[in-house]
């Protein structure tokens, strides 16, 4: 398929069709017009359309979509057809949360490692995989191709450890610790700033008291 | 202070601002120019400038920003001056990674109560909030004022669960269960999608494929 430069609000936005195509696939609906998808959604039948337009459309005129065609189609655009293997580095609560979520792995996403700093872990198995610890990261990344490092650390460790990785040949860091990384341009990285997210939230709910004290 | 409608972009990098801030004024800064602090964060002066011109400015021409004072109207501006009781639903890994964040109480946010369907977590104490079973929950609401409730629990009993806090006077969500809530409208809700942030993370290693492959 043709790719021109997506915005990234529009990529944002592809997992959650995904994931109601995926619901509609269950309930064993085979298609659906723009306007059925656009009310479950609750977001406009206009953005749906023009959202699926930046790849192509995928529509019929008076047919609507075919949702396990659409299903699988959103799917290969997020890369969901590839098998991408991962590692978790900090394998505490959050590491451990993440490496027992199960549908990562129907996803193509492959747990191939467990570090962490603490001598306790070492040994233990979460889904099959070990926990190492790190000093023997640099040497498993050299004899795994490791495409995505999940960083469950303290933002202290997170520059350090994440230019090892790069220096290694991971390519996709998802940041879970409190710090942007400043990485060579071609690293790509997701963060989840936690604590943004609870402060927006946070906002919200002053903004309404606010409001609320106004009228 | 009066509040305009604000965009949620600019409510989304608010939280980015008070980090960088804190991390200034914990390296003894005192003030900083829009230009230096643009230089930090990857952001343009000029989207700072407008950013903070929301809210009415806080600089001074040619003086810069006061970081402390900066740092304590964005927090005012988020809610971080409050107190805020919250309780999790869902006291598996990333429940109890939540729990153990201590930034939060730093923050205002007051773990109140834990809840668990789980009766081997029952009376299990993190941060010295005992594990209540949910059948707790109801009552527990009742005699406490709970403001946020975070959601750490599979989508299948989210929406019930989100109904049952709403109607006993929970009015903010802080939803990590994998499904759109649909809440009256006076609830705040967060949501944190992660396998669709790891997704979003997917999409840019493929698109980045596809730019090689071309070359």
């Amino acid at each position: 398929m043709e790719e021109r430069e997506i915005s990234q609000a529009v990529i944002g936005r592809l997992p959650r069709y995904h994931r109601y195509l995926g619901e509609l696939m269950a309930d064993g609906v085979e298609r659906i017009s723009s306007n059925e998808l656009s009310k479950r959604m609750k977001v406009t039948a206009s953005q749906i359309r023009q959202d699926l337009n930046n790849f192509g459309g995928f529509g019929q005129q008076g047919y609507g979509y075919n949702v396990k065609y659409l299903y699988n189609e959103i799917g290969k655009i997020l890369g969901l057809d590839q098998i991408h293997n991962m590692i978790i580095i900090g394998t505490g609560n959050l590491g451990q949360a993440l490496a027992n979520y199960a549908a990562f792995g129907d996803r193509g996403f492959i747990l191939k490692g467990l570090f962490d700093v603490n001598p306790r872990l070492q040994g233990v198995a979460i889904r099959g995989v070990q926990v190492r610890l790190m000093d023997e990261l640099e040497d498993f990344l050299k004899k795994n191709q490791i495409e995505i490092a999940v960083l469950t650390i303290p933002k202290t460790k997170a520059l350090e450890v994440a230019n090892t990785l790069v220096n290694n040949g991971v390519r996709a860091i998802w940041n879970f610790a409190h710090i942007d990384l400043n990485l060579p341009e071609d690293v790509i990285v997701e963060n989840v700033h936690l604590s943004e997210s609870l402060m927006k939230l946070s906002y919200n709910i002053s903004r309404y008291n606010g409001e609320h004290e106004k009228n």
